[in-house]
C-alpha cells in the first residue's frame, strides 16, 4: 500500500473530511471550454466527449490534460449474509477470484491492460466475513474505519484517474439493502439477479434485504455512512474511502455498477456534492443500478448490459474518457490547422 | 494505395459481387460461444461485450481472436450541391480538413491513435465536385465505379477491423437524399443540422434534399446502388466499396454515423445480408441516423451524441470492441483459474 495521509481515525472524522471537500477549478473549466470551441470540428459535434473533457480538465486544474496514469483498484471482502444462500456462487469464490485477479485471468485484468495498466488488488480481511446484515450490523465502528482507511490508502496520489471495482460474494445483497435504506421503496425494487439467482434463491435474497433494513434501520436522511457501516461490506466501505481520497487529490473517478454506485450513494446521502468529481461509467443490467443513478443525478456514459462488477464497466468507460481527452488535448485549432471557420 | 483484386469494372459487376458474399463461420461461432461460457464470470455478465466478441470471432474464423491491426480509413469528396449553401462551412473546408488529417490534427487522428494506428486518408477527386444532386445525378457510371474502386482498393487485406469515415462539405445533404429515396417519408424527416445549419440555411437544405429525389428518382426497392450513384458522393461510394471489400476478406466493419450508414444502407437495400459483418458503432445526434439504423436492423454500441463524422464515433466504438475481444480471448476459464462454478 502507498502511504497517504489519513486525516481521520473514526467514522466521525471521515464525515468531517467529507464536509470539507475541494471544488473543481472554475478558471480551468473556462479555459478548457474556450479551447474546445477552437478545435477543428463543428461546435458540439463531439457530443458527450466534449463535456467529459471539460469536466475532467476542471478537476485536474489543467486545460489540456491527458490520462497517462490511470489506477484500477479492485477491493474484495466477504459477507456474513452469503451463508443465507443469496448468491449463485459459494463464498470461497471471493478468494478464488482474488487469485485470478493476481494471476491476470479475470475480465478486469484484460480491461485494465486496454488502459495501459494492471489492477491493484486489495483483499480486505477476507478471512473474516462481515456480520450477517439480515440479523445485525455488518461492521463495528472500528472495522468500518479500517475498511475506509484501506480504500483511502489504496489511492496513488500520482494517479490521474481512479477506477474502483469490487469482488465479494453476497455484495449485491448489501448494495440492495443500502439502496433500500437510503431511498425507500420495497426490497423487490432493489433486489436483482446479481451473479444470477432466481426462484427460491432470489426469494431468499429479497427476504435478506428486507430483514437487513428492518434489523439495522431506520436511517434518517443523511445518515449514509451509518447505513454503509451496518449494511455494506468492507469492499464497499473501501470504495467510499477511495472516492473521497481521490477527491482530496483532485483525481477524477469513474464509477462502476450497482455495488460501486451503492457505496458512492452513501457519500452522496451525506454530502450531495461529494460525487462531483465522479462520472457514472455505465448503466448495469442490474435494474437497481439505473434507479440509484437517478437518485444521485448521474447519467451513464455507456449502456452495454454489463453486470460483472470488478470495475469492468467503469474500465470500458475510462477508455471513452481517455479518448475524449486525447481529442481535447491533441486536436489542432482552426487557426493552427488553417481551416476556415463556419460561414456568417 | 494497396493493390487488391478488383473483381468488377462497372456498377453491374459490383452488384454481382454483392450477390455472392461470404458467410460467417458457424463452427467458429459455436466454439467462441462455448469458450465464452467457460470464462471466469457469471454467465452473460459482460452483456453486449460477449455478443460482440462472438460475432467478431465468427467472421474471423478464429474462436480466440484479438484486434491487433485495425484500419481507419477516411474518404473525402466534394459535392456540387454545396454551392447551394447547404452547409455551415464553405466547400474549401474539405481540402483544408484533408490537410489537417494528414498533419495529425483532427479528431480522427487522436482517436485512431487510441486504437494504436493512424488513419489512411483518401481524397477522391476533390478538385472535381460531384454533380449538383438538386438538379441531376451526382456521378456518371464511370465516376461511380471509380469511387467504388477507390474504396475497395483502400482496404488492407491484412487488417482485422475496418473503420470507414468520411469528410465532404455538403455530404449530410447527400445522405439525407439517399435515405429519403430508399425509405420514403418527407425531406424534413431526414434533414438535420449537419455541421450546424439552421434557419434559412436549413430550409435551403430541406429543399435541396427534396429536389434531389424529385430530379433523380423514383427508385424501386432494391435499387440502392443506383440511388447511391445519383444522390451520393465519391466518399459515400468509396465507403460502400470498402465495406464490400472488407466482407470479401472477412474483416469486420464498424459503421460510423449518418453519412457512413446512409452509404451502407444502399448496400442493404440491394442485399439485406450485406451488412452482417458490420456493427453500428454509435448513434449520431443527427436524427436521421437512428431512423436509418432501425431500417437496417442495427442497434448501436454507443450513444454519445456525437455528430462529427470522419469515422470518429466508430473509432470510439472500436475501442469497446477491442476491449470485448481482449476479455474473450485473454480471460481464464473456471478450470484454468480453479474458480468454483455456480451452485446447483
Amino acid at each position: 500500500m502507498v502511504e497517504t495521509d489519513t486525516p481521520f481515525c473514526d467514522p466521525e472524522g471521515f464525515r468531517r473530511v467529507l464536509q470539507n471537500l475541494p471544488a473543481p477549478d472554475e478558471s480551468t473549466r473556462i479555459l478548457a471550454s474556450e479551447r474546445n470551441a477552437l478545435l477543428t470540428k463543428p461546435s458540439g459535434s463531439l457530443g458527450r466527449l466534449e463535456e467529459l473533457a471539460i469536466w475532467y480538465a476542471s478537476w485536474r486544474g489543467d486545460s489540456k490534460p491527458e490520462i497517462l496514469n490511470p489506477q484500477v483498484i479492485v477491493f474484495a471482502g466477504n459477507h456474513g449474509v452469503a451463508a443465507q444462500g443469496v448468491s449463485a456462487y459459494p463464498p470461497e469464490v471471493t478468494a478464488e477470484m482474488i487469485a485470478n485477479f493476481n494471476s491476470g485471468g479475470a475480465a478486469i485484468n484484460q480491461l485494465a491492460r486496454q488502459l495501459g495498466t494492471e489492477p491493484d488488488v486489495h483483499a480486505i480481511d477476507i478471512d473474516r466475513p462481515t456480520g450477517d446484515i439480515s440479523c445485525g450490523a455488518a461492521m463495528t465502528e472500528t472495522e468500518f474505519t479500517q475498511a475506509l482507511l484501506a480504500g483511502w490508502r489504496a489511492v496513488r496520489p500520482a494517479a490521474d484517474l481512479v477506477v474502483p471495482g469490487e469482488m465479494g460474494i453476497g455484495n449485491t445483497t448489501s448494495a440492495a439493502a443500502l439502496a433500500l435504506a437510503l431511498y425507500g421503496g420495497s426490497a423487490t425494487d432493489w433486489t436483482g439477479a446479481g451473479t444470477g439467482v432466481d426462484g427460491s434463491a432470489l426469494e431468499r435474497k429479497v427476504c435478506a434485504v428486507a430483514s437487513a433494513v428492518e434489523h439495522n434501520g431506520p436511517f434518517a436522511p443523511g445518515e449514509g455512512l451509518d447505513a454503509l457501516r451496518r449494511l455494506g461490506g468492507r469492499e464497499l466501505a473501501a470504495i467510499a474511502g477511495a472516492i473521497v481520497c481521490a477527491r482530496i487529490h483532485r483525481i477524477p473517478v469513474v464509477l462502476d455498477g450497482f455495488i460501486c454506485t451503492a457505496a458512492a450513494s452513501a457519500l452522496h446521502s451525506e454530502v450531495k456534492d461529494s460525487l462531483a468529481h465522479a462520472i457514472a461509467g455505465h448503466c448495469s443490467a442490474e435494474a437497481g443500478h439505473g434507479r440509484i443513478l437517478e437518485k444521485i443525478g448521474k447519467r451513464s456514459v455507456l449502456d452495454l448490459e454489463m453486470r460483472l462488477g470488478e470495475g469492468s464497466g467503469a474500465a470500458v468507460a475510462a477508455l471513452v474518457l481517455k479518448a475524449a481527452l486525447a481529442c481535447h488535448s491533441g486536436m489542432s485549432t482552426f487557426e493552427e490547422a488553417q481551416v476556415s471557420g463556419a460561414v456568417g
